[in-house]
């Protein structure tokens, strides 16, 4: 469309980004002025690049405002944005690069709730949410094999109708718990199959995911996050292989590492713990993660 | 702070980058496709320059949740932020390169209203506005010097308080208006002499500027929208030479060309139209205005 950018018109340009570049210069701190220059390269970078039209900047704008509007106690369409461009997982990647075969992480999304109940060994973290059972289990150990006992393993996740606790609206607590691993760096618990399910979609981030023909569905997963002294702190899910969604993640947080076998169980068979799941179906999954040192 | 990042690593966070571009190919809208990608690339790029951190992430999210609510029709932080950035001044740029010794540009702002008041000839655009009178006059004239008879001009500005009238929360109507160039091209009105003014700056906008030791002041200025058929609307101000802010102007829309003289006068001296100021000083300014063909 824009064919050609005459040199006294890119001076221009670059003039005044010079000029935005400079006026953060006296900020005493310097991560601050780093962080600030940076982003003021970037974002007229991008103006330029795209020549944006005063109406597109206008129509920014309003997404950001709308954006800002719906946004409350319980959605947060500014994570949405991040998560649906990538931001989030770019963010995750920076942050926790990968070390020996210490497990990857993801991103973290905006419906963890600090402080769930603490559940047992075997303990059920779905208090009563709507799903298919799942046994899960597996170990914490430090990147040399060895267990990691007392870990904080803190899981959260959607119910089979897609939705978090808290997207219910009635302080309902459910499908979250806490619990920490064993001596051996053994843990085990019930939860629920994952499904997917789309991010919240009636906002301004959904109308650009739907005018650019993306869904708005994640991949199945259940949420993780480890933390124990000495080791860098775990964010992470675990997918289910095989999903019908997949590498199409609307957030982009499936890594290969981190699908993992779901396997499927008739009514009738017999669970791990002895536990009757009233004529339900239900699956079985084992999930080994490894801590990074939190040194690196 | 960050040395060197593996080839490993850069690889991981190009692949993640490249991921959600592709994740906009299926858009049916070519321009929406390309803004977005661009925007997904620029913003990508920013955050692998800095290494953003999650606390910083989160920073941005709250800055951001912040200005969505402290908007509303009256305040609208998104665009101060804009402005702040230079964002605003660019878009001006791109969207209205130099044509032959057409006026310059500059940002819209927040507060122009539409439909304001229309005045005769002479007439004052204060409507009681504190502050001193300003006579201001001047032309209306297309690139070969002939006049424009019948352009619409909308002026207005803030009071000598430093506040438009819609930042009084008292639905008045006040130091804006619109007149028509006459059959020569000529215009001619009462304003008040333009002040140095702090853009709203209790929200997270002015935070961040004093984060950074930045004044929230702009320069003292006069805005002008003029439009008439076959030419390019020109949105711009005129600024006060010799004003104590100047070139720090907080939005970047000082240009040398929209530099102007305004004049000093004693209160007793005649006024151009034979008005009595009531006993108080006064300025006046000549702006002649060059309209772009809309054809460029």
């Amino acid at each position: 469309m824009h064919t050609e950018i005459s040199t006294e018109q890119q001076t221009r340009e670059q003039e005044l980004v010079d000029a935005v570049v400079a006026s953060f210069n006296q900020a005493e701190d310097d991560r601050l002025r780093t962080v600030m220059q940076a982003l003021t390269r970037h974002l007229h970078a991008f103006v330029r690049e795209v020549r944006l039209s005063e109406e597109e900047w206008n129509r920014g704008i309003q997404f950001l405002t709308e954006a800002g509007h719906i946004t409350d106690e319980r959605r947060q369409e500014f994570i949405l944005l991040s998560d649906v461009l990538g931001i989030s997982m770019q963010v995750v990647g920076v942050n926790n690069e990968a070390y020996k075969d210490a497990t990857e992480a993801t991103v973290f999304g905006p419906f963890f709730v600090a402080d769930a109940p603490e559940i047992p060994h075997g303990g059920d973290m779905s208090f009563g949410a709507p799903g298919e059972p799942c046994w899960v289990e597996g170990s914490v150990r430090d990147t040399d094999g060895n267990p990691i006992a007392g870990a904080r393993i803190e899981v959260w996740e959607a119910d089979e109708d897609g939705l978090y606790d808290v997207q219910h609206g009635d302080d309902r607590l459910a499908a979250r718990a806490r619990l920490q691993s064993g001596p051996d760096g053994e843990y085990r618990f019930w939860g629920l199959t994952p499904t997917p399910y789309p991010i919240p979609d009636d906002g301004p981030v959904g109308q650009m995911l739907n005018a650019v023909g993306r869904s708005p569905l994640r991949a199945s997963h259940l949420h993780f996050m480890v933390t124990a002294p000495g080791f860098r702190t775990l964010v992470t899910h675990i997918f289910v292989r095989g999903d019908r969604i997949g590498w199409k993640d609307v957030v982009f947080g499936v890594k290969e590492s981190l699908f993992k076998d779901f396997v499927n169980h008739g009514a009738n068979e017999p669970t791990p713990d002895g536990r009757d799941t009233g004529g339900s179906t239900w699956t079985d999954v084992r999930f080994d993660i490894v801590l990074a040192p939190d040194s690196i």
